[in-house]
């Protein structure tokens, strides 16, 4: 068996940043304090300030690093304001590279231990969401063609969802910012999963589809994102050619569900409290029916 | 109605690194020619080589902004070597911030329009997934308890997906991991999506449980990361106070599902070509009855 204990599942109960160890000392008032985390890294801050001289930052570091060494210490993770971003080149020179980094801040690490590093890595997925939004009583369904795609197939109106949005918020927005009509969020119906994402940056590529009911009708499509845009039979986008497979088959799930029930696809959403962030979250599955909620 | 052009999904078909237009001249041979995407943005790679000076890149990209707003340009992206980080902080002074950094790349971009930046972000969200392995046979499932909690509840062993690594491959590797226990996918029972989370820097977290089928009965589990490790009776997991409120509803989920047929709670997965990319990726959702394949 193989433990990887840093690299594991940073659940709600890592907070690593509350459970500081003892300080270590800093050289000089110029250069930050380390924190050492309870899974035996360490924390520096580089703060803006009074313009730094490289080659003192060189030696403080050289001398921090043995002595982290010295002190068992696994790894050393480093954020740097971008006004400071001359000292990452000596930090690289060391060994650190780049963990992440956004807007003014990046984060730099070094794996203090032998064999490849052990540190969790940074998000790997970008999540985008499509509504199928069904009209139930004419059995039509809103469909799009992108204007940005050499093939021009019928597919749902979606988009990325924004830093901190719920998937079904995502969806809502998307379809009125690309069709203007306005839906409310039924279900999750189908995620899907692609790796090395041309338009993620390499990165990998969350898809959900999401069922929600029209709360308008009448279409207002944008003509920079799409080409065209209507209201299509079910049946019809469930066979056609031009479409994407994508979209053929969860309209073939959606046809189920109108002809036969939403209960046989339709994953429900509940809202939970945190264990431990004292946050909420949004949990999706098939509906429990109400007599396992209790024990019999 | 409001779009976000540049900010909507850079689905399969975005590929804006194949779309060159027209390059630009470059000031010297020094400084890279910038390549214009499809959607009027500037591409900018700084290559590892003689030392730069920084008062001559400073000149050359205020030259070349200057020159990029004239030609209409709505946004530069701009990749440096982490040994070039030094003209980080001069890219910084004319406006540039840090869209993702990675191992010894960093990427900064500068929006050149009015208002906010409609350029796509990074990935947002981390990828974890737990394994609940049900023995059909003693209707038991393995659970385990974290050594790094504080709180000790039993719960399905999983962890973080590693990079481009397909969501099942993950619970079955991480179930291994932490107990020894060798299984084979079966279908996904549910997904959680929690913002903000503490042990992915701020990011999203989405937390996936598969249903998976146990190869192997043994444990033997990971002693740094798991203070215990049973088969226990699925119907006690699904109505125990000693557990976590998602671990509890999905044991109930489980129990309905090796009740009254696993087709009442799975999704099952399935392989698609991507239309543009020529890679596969996988598509999870309620297995759809035969006749809907084809149109009847």
């Amino acid at each position: 068996m193989f433990c990887l204990v840093a690299r594991r599942y940073w659940g709600a109960g890592a907070r690593s940043s509350r459970l500081w160890g003892r300080s270590l000392a800093s050289q000089t008032d110029l250069w930050p304090v380390g924190k050492v985390d309870r899974f035996g890294g360490v924390s520096v801050r580089l703060q803006p300030g009074p313009q730094r001289d490289e080659a003192a930052f060189r030696s403080w570091l050289q001398g921090s690093i043995k002595r982290w060494r010295e002190e068992g210490r696994i790894a050393v993770w480093m954020r740097i304001p971008i006004t400071l971003s001359g000292l990452i080149t000596c930090a690289a020179s060391e060994g650190f590279t780049f963990h992440h980094a956004e807007n003014d801040t990046s984060t730099l690490t070094l794996w203090l231990k032998d064999g490849p590093s052990k540190l969790p890595g940074y998000a790997t997925h970008q999540v985008g969401v499509a509504g199928a939004v069904l009209d139930e009583a004419s059995g039509k369904v809103l469909v799009v063609q992108d204007r940005n795609k050499t093939l021009n197939a019928w597919k749902f109106p979606g988009g990325l969802s924004d830093p901190g949005e719920d998937i079904g918020a995502t969806a809502v927005r998307e379809v009125l910012e690309e069709t203007g009509i306005k839906s409310e969020f039924q279900s999750l119906l189908s995620i899907r999963q692609q790796h090395n994402h041309p338009g993620a940056f390499g990165k990998s590529d969350m898809y959900i589809i999401c069922r929600l009911k029209p709360l308008s009708y009448n279409i207002h499509f944008c003509p920079q994102e799409c080409l065209r845009c209507e209201w299509m039979d079910l049946k019809e986008l469930a066979y056609t050619s031009e479409t994407t497979p994508v979209t053929s088959r969860i309209a073939k799930l959606l046809l189920y569900g109108y002809k036969e029930g939403f209960h046989n696809i339709d994953l429900t959403m509940r809202t939970f409290p945190g264990v431990y962030s004292g946050l909420f979250y949004s949990l999706y599955h098939k509906e429990l029916p109400a007599t396992y909620e209790t024990e019999q």
